[in-house]
């Protein structure tokens, strides 16, 4: 049985100020926990499990503390969690050194949804580095490790602060505006540049781009959702 | 000031079965409310907002009580609302006839942030008509009418319960799986078949499908978000 100080500390770790100072994060499901314990098995430091799971995975033994349904709804972010929960540890961030390969930057992405669904596309399109400014969503709460379905963990994660790293970029930088080309060359290297869901991208850093491209829009919607932006502006410069 | 008995009415439109019965929905946001108040003013029942987008509105004024933002954050949906929420009269959901137009099929889409996100993706390519099978969210549902940001208002959504309405149409069905064909002909007409978010399509929708589409991976990431693989998957066949 978990002690109310327990529960209590799992909580926490919905604020970012705790999660930072602990190095830790939490994902819940079977399907976010199993890749983890696949991608990065060493960074799962605990995992709170029902009864159920925790016999499945026999091999795990130390790692999982037998918990009730009522306890895990308890600890889970989710509304309605699904038999497992574990703690993970933060791994450092790294500027990413661009040669060859082709990058995302996101300017201000807030909703923790669209970041972590973000982080999926990337995967989906073996994009190894994301950079985000400021103001964007933490990459270790909870709702962007479930957007994510755990592609956090395959994906990496810089935050430029400053704008520092974008400033001293070579690469070609193709920003996603409303006013752009609408016919897209294929490429291998670059900058994919989204911006804030309702701001788009600030002016700052819109000036730092090579290309402006644009969606063809065909009905009358005044705009796409950042993610699905993302995911269609990568599949036209990409495959 | 609001009746204790006004604000329980506006809070129980959150459940479907209320909703239904009275035939209203709620939109919340100054951005949709807008929109909505453009595209059907007719169907804007009764608006409840913040002394200063009431003023800004003052030719509505007989649709408008003005209420407190603390009353505002009792009836929103939104954990943040923002100056104005609308009751909106549902409308009649009519069978779609295809003649040359291109359609959405979705099959139990359940997440109603998806749901709401494909019927903007739809307005966005022009497309008319979704139609979607038992166990997909509610079209109402204060979600799906947020992610859409009030393409409702613009895209039909008809039900098709029994699966009959499929089972009719003689036009090309797409259906986007993980073990299609990579490469896409542009067409003007026909159904693009979305599944649901874990399962995909059931197997007796996926037999009527004249082709399967996959988008091609080129990293790790098991599958795509539902919203944005049909964005991406549209953008192809039809731009």
């Amino acid at each position: 049985m978990l002690s109310k100080k327990e529960i209590k500390d799992i909580q926490s770790l919905d604020q970012k100020k705790v999660r930072t100072e602990l190095q830790l994060f939490v994902a819940e499901g079977p399907k976010i926990v199993g890749e983890l314990l696949q991608i990065i098995p060493e960074r799962v430091q605990k995992v709170y499990a029902t009864a159920a799971w925790a016999e499945a995975h026999g091999y795990l033994k130390k790692l999982i503390a037998v918990i009730s349904e009522s306890e895990l709804q308890k600890i889970a972010h989710s509304k309605t969690p699904n038999q497992v929960l574990a703690l993970v540890q933060q791994w450092p961030q790294t500027e990413p050194r661009l040669h060859t390969d082709f990058c995302l930057y996101l300017d201000a992405i807030q909703d923790p949804g669209n970041f972590g669904t973000i982080i999926r596309i990337a995967d989906w399109f073996g994009i190894k580095h994301v950079v985000c400014t400021a103001g964007s969503a933490d990459v270790y709460s909870p709702k962007v490790v479930q957007a994510s379905m755990a592609s956090i963990a395959r994906v990496s994660v810089y935050y430029d602060a400053d704008l520092s790293w974008i400033k001293k970029q070579t690469a070609s930088i193709y920003a996603a505006t409303l006013g752009g080309a609408q016919t897209f060359s294929k490429t291998h290297s670059g900058i994919l540049m989204i911006g804030n869901e309702s701001k788009g991208i600030r002016p700052e850093l819109l000036q730092l781009a090579t290309t402006q491209l644009t969606i063809a829009r065909r009905g009358e919607a005044e705009s796409l959702n950042a993610a699905v932006a993302t995911g269609i502006l990568l599949s036209h410069l990409l495959s």
